[in-house]
């Protein structure tokens, strides 16, 4: 599956090092996607008909990230059908005002939020949604699941084993 | 598509009436569902179970809604590879603890929230991912955002006309 | 200066009983305005057509209502370089979230934001900048201004004769 | 238009960093302005009298910066006709104080608040306005807005060619 | 002591139900007070000649109530050198916005801020202050602390006695 | 276990309608208990003494209920070595000052803190602490598990049957 | 006592230093503990089975540590009917989600709260608990109590002597 | 004025360095003052008898600093009838919690709350109440304000002689 079925936006090139982490899960699920960066506020066609063609491009899914009053997962929604995720990008001294800005969107319109900077999340969110129609996607991402349970019960032994050894040194 | 393809479930009797919202949705578009009331706290098991047979009995989505210190979406997420949406529960007096209690869910574990109550936004997102495999369903779909549209091209058709005659008497 | 000079524009019929605040300003002031409902969301195309047109058609300033997930406000001021005026609309068992989706534009795309709810000081903000190459109007809004400060002296009157006579009877 | 027509003015020396960003956009834009510290509660007659004499010295627009209990622009607002545009200044560990002291304004008195430190969205709201009369000025704002743009489209294309070099580096 | 020493300032008529909360406590212990009405966007020029005046005129303390953002209490102690007292006040579907444009004072210009609508605090304390220089004020102040403690003492022993009886029916 | 080994103690009577919930708990458990009215603020000596003398008249653990700027539950647990279960008491308009009261206490003085109004969960957590010594409580407390266990099946097999009649009319 | 008669668990082993000073305070009791890394996301049966075995393990409680949408505790507290106590683990950027997603549960599953971070406290509520039934800890504990108050009073000695002397130097 | 008159206290040593923003203030009006480290909830009995005692030993008010779940302030408060002032200390990761322990009192005990670690204001809101009976102190109090507008005009002056050389350089 190393089409481009996933399309990554984002508002400005400084949310990068955040949407970045939804690159590197579907690089490791091999979900081909494109990194874009469209700003419902400075370039408003250039979002309007990334989205209204994303369906058409063969797109499965848009993850879009933005900082502020954070317009572009909510008009992005606006403008296709396909599942768009939002991820609230949150920096210091911000406060919560990306997640309200993408977490009240009204009857209609669905959007949905995953954590503020979870860009990985939202990227697990879309391997879920693949799987459903991919067998093969649904085996890997069972064994993801697993690796998780792995590290952590690896952890629990570890602390159980010494758990003194185990605290940051300061 | 009458098969029960998602699944509704909530942490209360009490939370029926906003989580009704999501069933008028799949109702209109001819989606199967299924309504469960499942506790995290009071069922745990019957929770686990549901959640882990699932995608065995064909559910493609779950949508869990809870107030307060709400774990059942979070919880249910983590006992499936399927897709979930959480529909924070907020009533009179209540703050956004449901909000919170979903919304930060720890890397690998995804969770797509949607507005507090928004109950018909779930059942819509749930619309998208389902017509990625199912050209019928997307055209209802389309048809839907076109009536939206419809609804709001006829409201300002009218305050253009006569705004005065519109306003709520008091 | 009857011509139509201000546009204002709100994401749904039920934003009507606030926003009719803004035109019950402009009536007493005089200036021409038109009433239309734009959904961000739900007519995204008429938005920005709306937006993008409103100079040409001899429009001085917009006045963008919404509640929730607001991103009218900013979207228009996304498409047009007319000064653009928020009002964040805040209902019942609402919290702030429209006023954090207005509040946090990114730099490049100014927006004017009011109180919760506050559309009269919205037009009247206008009237301000109207009133910078319109000394009439100028004259009126200190007219205006006179008449604020005399209904608080005449307040302040009744209560330093019997302040007890003007509290609320329970 | 090298005539000081803005007034940029803030309660404390301290809030020169921040509201150096209005002056940076009027340099830009060849609007002449003035920069003034008056405290609303250390210096309260010379702000009435700033407030009071400003339109007939010829300003357009004050953009009052003030942190804290932030009392400034709104009392602004209140000695004067012309527009006036808050910013709130806010600080390491200060919360919301400066704009909940300015977001709330009583039905009367009108102000324009921006984003949290964003004193260049203030000068651009100015120029906004300014623009009204000045065809030249509205200009120089098209090709600014075209500006952002461009930057936006060039970022595009650079993370479209490659992303992975646009990361920080750590 | 009927002379009048304290000054009850409010923003607006709609603030005298919850400032009459201070009279009465001031009628109780015979402190002799002034009611106004003074806006200090309204009327900031009578704000300011009151402020100013009132030593001069023998007030010894001011309580000043406002909503919203409320600068009254705030540029009163700029413009007076006695004891100022904040009332925030606070209604259904406000916030705390009176509450932060009073707390966050800058250094040098102190307010003494009460419970949001707590008036008649806003009033005990100034018997405290009042206290300092009369006796016979100490003393009934400490019987009115008395009668708080001997209220709470009978109550105690009504629920001892029976604590089912004193539930509210409903 | 008729003794009395809980005290239910709150700082008003005003919060007996939330307290009484506690009440219930225990009166359904068996476990005996005694009801209170003690004010930190307005009879500080008898809580200390209250608090102090505890241990010594049997209690097994103190639930403190209070609201606004809620002293008692930390200051009871100042004066006592046993455990202190603390009930923030929110009523309308209130926001979570009697939650922040109680929820930061310094290190060294720990106070177990509830849902806000949450008096029925305080007495449970007693239950849980005394079953540690009482298998007859232990064997009551998993039979209540069970009840609620049993509850939402029961309403589960409800909904499965016919969800729709189990709406609220209205 | 040296037997295990406390688990301290937690979500991951990022939260080792914050609860290491559970450890800690139980290590100075001589209470007998074990340190477990478990996941209600990742690891959800073994947190059940956890819970689930605990008291016939022969605990006496547990204390549940995890930060963002913390489930772990109130998880637990389904699973067992031993005193569970929450420990909101919060971290730089984070808000008071940890919080929110404990303390809000649901009628019938009590749960214990205390400081964010503040294992040390959910410790010392454990002594105080396990105090009830064991004379030579309620000692211990007396001991500690007074050792605080004497540090308190040694620092009022030193800042009575020379305050001065006591400021940090910078 | 040498004599002690006010008693700055706070509940820890890591308080000192935002309470000793008091005593400087004192100092400069040469107002006695004594410094004491009183815990509510470590040393309850001090506290108590501190305030108890405040009055006879000559106190003529009493600030009280205090972070986190704060009940110093408070408790100060309910056991003198001496102006007891607040400062909430507020530091990183904090965030509220001792303002709101501290603003919310019951109806009957007043507490003057001043800014979060606003020591200094504290300190001459104490001054202002002194002065009440002391034109000394109030005229060194009027030279005090006279100076703070002094300053503030020496800056406005430097930046308008040239506001970019007062810039922080970086």
């Amino acid at each position: 599956m190393s089409d481009v079925v996933v399309g990554i936006i984002m508002g400005s090139k400084s949310d990068l090092d955040v949407m970045s982490g939804a690159a590197a899960v579907l690089d490791r699920f091999g979900v081909g996607y494109e990194v874009r960066i469209i700003s419902a506020h400075r370039t408003p066609e250039e979002m309007m008909s990334y989205a209204a063609g994303a369906e058409g491009r063969g797109l499965k899914a848009i993850i879009a990230g933005a900082g502020g009053s954070a317009h572009l997962p909510g008009m992005t929604a606006s403008h296709t059908s396909l599942p768009v995720i939002a991820v609230p990008v949150k920096r210091d001294h911000h406060d919560h005002e990306a997640l309200w800005s993408s977490i009240k969107m009204p009857s209609g319109i669905p959007l949905a939020v995953v954590p503020e900077n979870g860009a990985d999340n939202a990227a697990l969110l879309v391997v879920r949604v693949l799987s459903l129609g991919d067998p093969a996607l649904a085996q890997q991402q069972a064994a993801f699941v697993e690796s998780l349970r792995a590290g952590v019960l690896r952890d629990d032994e570890a602390v159980r084993a010494d758990w003194k050894a185990m605290l940051p040194s300061t």
